[in-house]
């Protein structure tokens, strides 16, 4: 590998956002330069190269000015410095032991075509290419294990119980679904455009789909869907959908919060009135982080998959080309304009 | 026992209640006689003579007009008919081979002097006597299961954490923190006035308790008392004290809900709105009933009467005199009147 110095194409996180984010609270640029070559001074490092980038949910959040409540958890983007996030990279050169050229990784990295990872032990070895790569920014990576911790994990889900999936056609909520059908489950899942719609009942094996914006009553509709109830909610929405889904809940019934997309851009977060349903039907509503349930990958990955390999689940992804696309794709999160799991391909192999 | 009638003192619930419950929603009457005698044609019954009536919240929820979200799990109270509720009583006569005249008797009776009780079955029988039999309706019957199973069974204690127990001198949470200290938690309540505050300290063992009404800032305040943050919060109160809460709280920290008093008069509950606050720590949210857990009744006994006996546990009392001062003394729940369990004592052994 070169040890000359290459342009670096990155995206820059400009300045701390209120409301949705835009295109221009980022800004793509080529005036960096990096050698490619693992330096002197951090011989433990590892050197990417960036094959694909994930955008997701979660970066909203880091876009935050420092010091409200989130700052402790998801550390806030600095201004004038690359966006981060889940990818997948190819090792361009390795100053660590367990690490060699040529091999393939997901993990944490940065928007950009390199990317010195200066602790490489957090990135995951990619054992299995025979599956598309990219999967390993959604099936096979984060948002996959988020899918099957929140599930498996903090659902304890049963043969024939009722599950309703917010924003179902997700990075996440794909899989739920597909992974409650696999169980024997009754699965709806809610999306927000007919396309979508059509894909969760059509592709993905849904029992039942509908388009929220669709529906003026949403209790009403849940109602609709579910006559006997709701076993089971995978949250990923929050505000006046978990209003209207606790309405609807069965008894002893349990609810995983993985997130509450449609609260992120809100400067206060909308208010949740039917809390006592919690009570009256001894329901578990759980909040949960995929950190805490990566022990579980390779058990995971034991199980997906052979469902991969063999058609019995489909993941559904929306790839935009290229690091300038990067921003775009990742703001259109928050409006839905993404089809599936929204990705970025930044580099070919 | 004698067969002839006598006056049948009753408290009627007169209409649906909205907005705070008045003394004018019920009415006393001495209209209404009984024969002291199990009727031929309801020959499985047993006739209890009531000596303490229990104040309770979910009584509040009994009142609303049926219809709404709550009435298939709390059973409205009907209109002319005696409120009901939890008891003590003696067996004035029984035609039920388990039950035997002058045995005494907790569980679900009726707002009068005497009660038929067709299915004595859910009646739990009084082995010991040699406590206070008052205790029946607080410490040794419902309240006292709900903190016992609250706390032990939802929140999963450990030595040494943080607790926070809101309404915390009341039937239910002078108990949950007396149990967490047993424990060795470090325990912390809040109440609604100063003579409260010096009894949680004082008297109950609290490592500190606050007045509510004294802190314009809630969220200020929990952070004051948890400079570490809670690790369990048991809620009797709801609204705006469960998103102060919510920001205090530990990472892996378990709320139990086991009610929200302060929403039960509104015609529309408070928005909760720092709910994303699960998903960044992590939290359980777990709202739970006593009914799912009567079958640890006996085990609760033969750990909490030794505790009892041995001083190690305090109960307090507001024991109002007499049937006639019984819708007092409920409505006066709703603003906090009473100093501990709020009882009815209506006839002598």
């Amino acid at each position: 590998m070169a040890e000359f110095e290459v342009k670096n194409k990155q995206v820059l996180f400009k300045n701390y956002v209120e409301g949705f984010p835009k295109e221009s609270d980022m800004v793509v640029t080529d005036a960096s330069t990096i050698r490619l070559k693992v330096p002197a001074d951090a011989p433990n490092s590892v050197l990417l190269k960036n094959l694909y980038l994930s955008c997701d949910p979660v970066m909203r959040i880091r876009m935050r000015k420092p010091g409200d409540e989130t700052s402790s958890y998801f550390t806030p983007y600095a201004p004038g410095s690359p966006l981060s996030g889940h990818g997948v990279g190819e090792v361009v050169d390795s100053g660590h032991p367990d690490f060699k050229e040529g091999e393939l990784v997901w993990g944490i990295t940065k928007w950009e075509h390199y990317t010195l990872i200066t602790q490489p032990e957090s990135l995951h070895k990619i054992q299995h290419a025979d599956v598309p790569l990219s999967y390993y920014t959604g099936i096979l990576g984060m948002p996959g294990m988020t899918a099957y911790a929140g599930f498996n994990e903090v659902c304890s889900p049963k043969k024939g119980e009722y599950v309703f999936i917010s924003a179902a056609s997700g990075a996440v909520g794909q899989l739920v679904g597909q992974l409650a059908k696999l169980l024997g489950c009754y699965v709806v899942g809610s999306a927000g455009s007919k396309e979508k719609v059509d894909l969760l009942k059509n592709k993905l094996n849904f029992d039942e789909a509908f388009n929220y914006k669709e529906e003026h009553d949403l209790t009403a509709a849940l109602k609709r869907y579910f006559p006997e109830g709701i076993d089971i909610y995978f949250e990923n929405v929050g505000g006046k959908f978990l209003d209207a889904v606790l309405l609807n809940m069965r008894v002893h019934g349990r609810i995983a919060v993985c997130g509450m997309i449609s609260q992120y851009n809100l400067e206060k977060p909308e208010g949740v009135t039917n809390l006592m349903c919690l009570v009256y039907k001894r329901i578990h509503l759980q909040g949960f982080t995929v950190r805490d349930y990566y022990h579980l990958y390779p058990k995971y990955l034991d199980y997906i998959l052979p469902c991969i390999r063999e058609g019995k689940v489909i993941y559904l992804e929306d790839i935009a080309e290229g690091l300038e696309n990067g921003p775009s794709a990742l703001v259109g999160l928050f409006s839905g304009r993404n089809v599936g799991k929204q990705l970025v391909s930044i580099s070919h192999q």
